[in-house]
């Protein structure tokens, strides 16, 4: 554990106390967001120590010029970058002739942050002696509006302790803003407009390239001790980027003088792109009419419906209880599931790395989550993106020069087209293509929702199924197919031959495309015809894929009895993690990369998440063998690692292993682990966090339609519980030291199996 | 052939009729260079057409900050560039108010290059009618002086033809120029200082970082009709970078003006950093001392001795001709063995590409011609090079991890630092380790110097052999040693294992350095407790390299009876090349990586490398199975293929394989084969041409102190002729059809095998 500043808490992140050095990670771990914008913790007033200004729009990206050592071909020529989008929250703050700025205060006492996540909230405040000595209490609330998604509110209050005080606010929206992972240092945002109309401030900004076309906006009110105060700007000033207003007030000491800014982003992709201004004065409308405390109300029930269904509390464990509440919170900050064309992005709205929005983590690590805490929508939802991007993912495939609508979906990527740029990633990390398969797999046996397959899901599974064949060759030497040149899930081995992980994958995709082939003809004949005329299916190319899947290579050790995460494995010298000094870890950032790539270390899953995804072909002394080979050589190193194996630790039965795991995942920023938490939060790993409690402590799978349960509670804990939308009926899991109860929320009987024992649960709510 | 404008001469590289299509790829194949300094054959006077100006000074770069899509442990810091240097060519004129450039002229006729390559000469002549009709006869010389290396030479004629005219001159030099290739678009010139002082001028200017510290100088003289004139520029202007003169002359039809103009660089690495004006100044003393007439007999006389000893003659076949000459020439201006912190950069003084200035290319392929057509102090110099920078490459090696004095020579250097920054190349390609080794080996062999390997050799190929000890490891599965995640000279293959060419490699370098510590012990006592103290040598360590060279892996195919060029070589498509359709190729442009690395395509001989390196180790039917195995596979992409393919097909008797190889190599740039003259020329690759008449056509071989020939004509040839310095006797080589005949210039008979049978040559010159 790096950093431990973070306060136990069950339903709030708290820290007490200003450190300087401390800033950037409480700007990514206090981090708000509502699924249509979100930023870091900044502060709005001045701050002029060090800090990473950040503040995102879904959908909103930027396709920055690539950069490259050394070009090659089929490279793409942008990578997508996540935007900083225009400031919004900014309130400039001069008291008494002097800037409110932590940075360069006397002092800062009682410097308090908590992030409500019951009610999601941001509160902040503070006593601050101002350099001339005036001592003043400050007490921030803001929030991200879940229900009226353009809108952010903040409310600001300023208590002179010790004296009276002149304070001029000068709130502002700013397009001014660049990116911290620029390429070329460029500017992304192309000035359009600035307004003021009324007291109300819009700046409209166009992003170059890609034309979102963006308008930030404010309005704002002052108050003292309470009371709202006609007072009109004192000055307004107006630049292209750029309006602002000042706000002047006297208070006496112990007053409390009070700003309240409504401001937010009104995008392109929602509205009319001439009709922006209108559309965000709406906004603003709406928000004068509900007012402050009414959008309060409105925020804490909001919360409190994601809470009711998405929830897991864990009793007699506050860290574990904080850890994953604040995986839960930040999910459902990023996605709301409510449009399509956004997704899960790996840093959400907390940091700009790793550039794109969408990695085969929605499908592997995400989808789960959301499929069972949401309604079936938003799971479908998540199919839909890349049933959208499916012509992109053939037209990837064809630069690199695959045909007949094979498909390759991209690493990385914001709007379908391939966003990454190292060929050992871009072109050879292809295992991607079949988590996009198996979640359509994965949904179909979860929601038991037949008709997504006819509708759209075949025509991905079946592009995905053509580049599996296209992407192995017959080898006469060892009379199989083989692929070479592959990239797997452990990205510490790069251009591998026959990755077991990979070529397992092409086997189920093709295998599961035929399949669905035959059901759809069967079932749903009109969707046949009109896709196998659409997409071209004939026979000759089925039975052509069917022989690759049956003849396909996967390298297995007789003496070891496991099969060989690739080709040559054996040559490599297996001494376990546990005897590599401690100096010398994580690898990642004391090896050079080809003592990395020559050595047997395992950054995540990868032989073991094939066993994984496909759980049931194989038997559990299989899967046994295997981790046992495995999970020794895996240093974990990616966010993704520890859930995996929490999960198939707590099916070995090996609690211990299986908590440890737990933990490292679900407090990875929290208690900033990776020492990288300034950047922004790992959002996609805490969908693999809840998956440890449902999937891993719970034992949650559907088999035939059913839900199975095989409880194991951790030792730490005495119980724990988490709720399932199974087929539209709410299903509560309470796992208790050697029992586990169900409650049911629904009109059905639902019949449910622990440790393989049928039980029929009522519907009691 | 992609352009084939070059009219064929011998000694001459001619361009008729002006094309400004043509003008990046002529600036080019025109440059000039004297070992100090080169630079590509821009036009003196304004150009505004496309151009690619360039002019550099050897050893002197730029440590331009990487740049990569992803940073991996263990890249460096820097990638040191070849860096433009200031101008001293520039000649503005105007002529009756109107700007001469060639771009804007209403016709441009007869306009004829010719590189003079006997004398070190170009010249450039036209006639230009200028936008007001005004029509003028241009003839230009310009030369590098060989001995005098810091002056450069213009003569530049005017003659108007139909009419009087004023001609304001304006010669000028200029550091405020930029490199093509920089990666952030940066100067790497800081200013120091600009002077005139008379009717000379000089610029001052460091290298950021790098401080090299350079003064560019010029002095110029107005001559009409030949008859000096006592002309006063008429406006002299200083900027920070920049000095420039302005002479007005005024002639009448038919009559010719003329300026001389003298420049050059003078460098803080051969001069005192305070005193670089005088040296200037000094070099423009000396000019003007010889005059114009004495410095041309100079240089000719310079290069006409260069010739005498490096010409290869080739007899009925101007093509041919054309082609060595050029390579020769432009090998001789590229390095001259004086200086031994220098070295031959793959472009030359020719571009900017591939930064860096020494290569793998200069111990594979420079060193052998340089060995043998210069004195034997020419050819240590490029190991002494090597010498140097040994405790570079040992800390180079410790960056990735290797210990105890192992060390790992860069893939690209300015100064022994590693300089390159693709994992794959820098991190892998470590063969080139072994090129060092071999170079120390093959120089031994050639020249008989037992001293430098018990003087410096020795500590080299210790480090190496550590290097390649450690970079093994131990395979419990196959009982051998094996080294995993390389990459060959065939860079269409990255991170393979056991890759035969490597392994052999490796083998080979700790087998040759410890038998070489075996001799130095036994025959240079002194050196060797010198060495053993300094470099630690014991016995555990060289008994522990012993095991490593007996037990190493070598995969190898019983069916195919061939050295596999790696593992699972054989799971690879096996379809030649002569069945791949023409649109597809080059490959490295219509295919995407993971394409080619999936293919068994081969960029250039690997196995077939070391075969060329260790011939002796193999019998001829081993080198046709494997010349018979690989050849088809081969696509030749890169420059430095053609050539050990000719020598082997030379060597396997099969002539018009051979012609045809050795055409594509000694024509590469003059008919741009790979249609990127433009960026610069191949001039390491240019050593390979000469290499394939010596060792390919001649069959040249030194084996146990005494040369060995197996001259083989090509048909298309009546006969050629090449001299070798062995062993400071000078035997001049003449093949014809059905005979081979020798003049030795020397004072001992010398013992040659010519098909294995003996002769001995007496001294006649």
């Amino acid at each position: 554990m790096n950093q431990d500043y973070i306060i136990p808490n069950e339903w709030s992140i708290i820290e007490e106390g200003f450190e300087k050095d401390r800033v950037k990670s409480s700007e990514s771990i206090f981090s708000l967001g509502n699924g249509a914008m979100g930023q870091r913790a900044n502060f709005e007033e001045l701050y002029t120590g060090d800090t990473f200004q950040g503040s995102y729009i879904a959908g909103v990206y930027y396709p920055d010029k690539t950069k490259v050592g050394w070009w090659k071909n089929g490279y793409p020529e942008y990578f997508a970058k996540v935007l900083n989008a225009p400031v919004w929250i900014g309130i400039n703050i001069e008291i008494n002739g002097e800037q409110l700025d932590l940075n360069t205060c006397k002092e800062v006492k009682n410097f308090k942050r908590e992030l409500n996540m019951k009610e999601g909230l941001l509160d902040r405040s503070f006593v601050a002696i101002l350099p001339s000595g005036l001592e003043i209490e400050v007490n921030v609330r803001r929030f991200l509006a879940a229900d009226l998604d353009e809108l952010g509110v903040i409310k600001y209050d300023i208590k002179p302790l010790n004296g009276d005080a002149k304070i001029i606010y000068t709130p502002y929206v700013d397009a001014g803003v660049k990116n911290e992972d620029a390429n070329w240092e460029e500017t992304f945002w192309e000035p359009i407009t600035s307004e003021i109309i009324g007291e109300q401030g819009f700046v409209q900004a166009r992003t170059f390239k890609t034309h979102f076309n963006v308008v930030t906006f404010m309005e704002n009110e002052i108050f003292i001790n309470n009371e709202k105060q006609s007072i009109a700007p004192s000055a307004q000033q107006k630049t292209e980027t750029k309006v602002q207003f000042t706000y002047e007030v006297e208070v006496k000491a112990n007053e409390v003088a009070t700003i309240q800014k409504f401001g937010g982003y009104v995008v392109s992709t929602n509205h009319n792109e001439n009709e922006l201004i209108s559309a965000a004065q709406n906004v603003l409308a709406q928000a004068n009419d509900l007012g402050y405390e009414q959008l309060l109300i409105n925020q804490k029930e909001a919360w409190a419906k994601t809470w009711e269904m998405s929830d897991i509390a864990i009793d007699g464990d506050t860290e574990a209880q904080q850890g994953i509440r604040f995986n839960i919170f930040q999910l459902n900050q990023t996605y709301s599931g409510k449009d399509a064309r956004l997704n899960i992005g790996p840093k959400g709205f907390t940091g700009e790395k790793y550039g794109g929005s969408t990695y085969w983590d929605t499908e592997a690590y995400c989808l789960p989550f959301y499929m069972a805490t949401k309604n079936q929508e938003v799971a479908r939802n998540l199919l839909t993106y890349r049933y959208n991007q499916l012509d992109k993912a053939i037209e990837n495939a064809e630069k690199l020069g695959f045909k007949g609508g094979a498909a390759l979906y991209p690493m990385v990527t914001m709007n379908g087209e391939e966003c990454h740029n190292e060929w050992e990633i871009t072109f050879e990390e292809i295992h991607r293509n079949a988590a996009i398969s198996f979640a359509i797999f994965n949904y179909t046996r979860f929601t038991g929702d037949q008709t997504y397959i006819p509708e759209a899901g075949l025509e991905v599974l079946l592009g995905i199924a053509r580049f599996w064949h296209q992407r192995v060759n017959w080898s006469a030497d060892k009379q199989k197919f083989v692929m070479l040149g592959v990239t797997g899930p452990n990205e510490y081995e790069n251009n591998v031959n026959n990755n077991f992980h990979s070529n397992y994958c092409a086997q189920w995709c093709i295998n599961y495309a035929l399949q669905q082939i035959d059901t759809v003809k069967t079932n749903y004949p009109q969707d046949y015809e009109r896709i196998a005329t659409k997409v071209n299916i004939n026979a000759d190319e089925l039975a052509a894929m069917k022989n690759v899947a049956d003849n396909i290579y996967f390298p297995y050790s007789e003496e070891k009895g496991v099969y060989l995460q690739q080709d040559g494995f054996l040559d490599k010298d297996l001494t376990p993690v546990s005897e590599l000094d401690k100096v010398e870890r994580p690898i990642n950032q004391k090896w050079s990369w080809d003592r990395i790539l020559r050595s047997a270390y395992i950054k995540q899953a990868d032989t073991l998440q094939a066993f994984y995804y496909f759980e049931e072909d194989f038997t559990k002394e299989e899967l046994e063998k295997h981790f046992d080979f495995y999970e020794p050589l895996t240093v974990h190193e990616s966010s993704l690692s520890p859930c995996v194996h929490s999960i198939q630790a707590a099916t070995l039965g090996r609690m211990e292993q299986a908590y440890t795991f737990y933990l490292r995942t679900s407090r990875l920023d929290l208690d900033d682990y990776n020492k990288e938490v300034h950047e922004g939060l790992h959002i996609t790993s805490m969908a693999g966090t809840w998956m440890s409690i449902v999937e891993g402590f719970g034992g949650m799978r559907v088999k035939n339609d059913t839900l199975h349960f095989e409880p194991r509670l951790p030792e730490q804990w005495k119980g724990f519980s988490f709720k399932i939308n199974f087929r539209n009926q709410i299903l509560k899991v309470i796992v208790n030291k050697g029992e586990t109860t169900f409650e049911l929320e629904g009109t059905e009987p639902l019949e449910v199996y622990v440790f393989g024992e049928k039980s029929v649960v009522q519907p009691s709510i």
